[in-house]
Formats: C-alpha cells, structure tokens, sequence
C-alpha cells in the first residue's frame, strides 16, 4: 500500500470528516508511521479491517480537498499574508527610520495585530 | 416546512458537497423561493421526494459547517481583512499629505493587491 504524502497535510484540514476510528487508523499510519500489523494490535481491528479504514479515509480526504479546495486555498493566503507583512515591514523601517509619525506606527501596530489573528484562523 | 435562512448562505460554502439533485432541489426552494409543489414539477421528482432531499441537503450543510466552520471563520477573515484595509487607508492617507514616500506608496499599492488576492480567495 503506497503512502500518500499528501494525506498528512489533508488530516489537518478535513480530518473533523473522518470518524474517531478512522482518524485513528489513518493518524497512526500517517502521522505515526505504524505498520499495518501493529495498527490492527492498537486498534484490535483486523489487519484488513485497518486497511479498508485508510483506503476509505484517504478518499475521503481527497475528496473533499477536490470539492472545497481548503489546502490549495489556504496556501494561497499564506503567500499573500507575507506578501503584506513584507510590505508592513518596509512602512515600518520606514516610518521608524525618518518621518517618525504616530498614527502610522498605530496603524501598523493594529495590522500586525490582525495579521496576527489571521494566521491563526487560518493555522486551524 | 420552516425554512432555515442560514441554509443559502451554507450553499455558498458547501453546495459542492451535495448532488447535482441536491443542489438542484435546495437552490429552487431557498435561493429562487419555489414551492415544493413547483419544484416537484421542475424536477420530475415527487412532492415527498423533493421534501426529503431538501432535508438531506440541509443535514449536510449543517454537519459540514459544524465540522469544517467555513462560514464562521470566513467572517472572521473578512472582518480582519477591514481592518487592515482601514489602517492601510489612514497610512495612505498621512504618506499623501505629509510624506510623500515613494517607497511607502508601493508598498501601500502591493498590500492592496494582496488585500484584493484575498477577498477573492475568501469569497469563493
């Protein structure tokens, strides 16, 4: 059974879509790299059993990135969150180094603090 | 039949979960506000077939908004993303009537593109 790297990564996503025991299969397969055989002494499912649970998470976790595109679409805000902390940087280096004005470090200040609540809610 | 005035906005966020039918059936009832006399006809489904698809849309929608949270965590974005447009704006603002910088005004005009990337991303 080949592993798909990218299930991992899907887990953080859609992993609430699972139920606890396919969660739990895939988790240990995935992220705790156990073997079939070990799955199945954890889980006292059948090593079968354990299969059919991870095949069956995996399309799941496939499926729904095809449909709602969460990971594709989340990587695209990361990259323009830095993009716009990059920026925010150089008003600030800016603003510190020469035209020293307090509404502009306010501002800024309130933009990192946003930035701040946006990385979160993306993060989870 | 009480219609559930969240269920349009859901669609939005997790209409590509549902069937071709499903879809079909809620967008009659909530978005162009049919009948489920009417949308029977349209869809050579029966009165009670249509009733029990609306049902099952809905349970959907609302299972993956209580998993996934999108919608919630979609207003959070768009609210910091106002937030940080407003600060942007008064930054703006002061660099135009005081200080002139070149440098700051590019930076500006690349947040705002990103701003934009990201409304885009969010809304859809």
């Amino acid at each position: 059974m080949a592993k798909n790297l990218e299930i991992s990564a899907l887990l953080d996503y859609y992993g609430m879509l699972l139920t606890d025991k396919q969660r739990e299969t895939v988790e240990y397969y995935y992220d705790d790299d156990l073997s079939l055989g070990e799955i199945a002494e954890n889980t006292g499912i059948s090593r079968q059993g354990v299969r059919d649970s991870i095949k069956r998470s995996e399309t799941i976790l496939l499926e729904a990135e095809e449909k709602l595109g969460l990971m594709k679409k989340s990587e695209r805000l990361k990259n323009s969150l830095e993009q716009i902390r990059r920026n925010i940087d150089i008003i600030d280096g800016k603003n510190m180094k020469i035209y020293r004005s307090d509404i502009i470090n306010e501002s800024i200040k309130k933009i990192l603090k946003e930035l701040d609540k946006l990385d979160e809610i993306i993060m989870n």
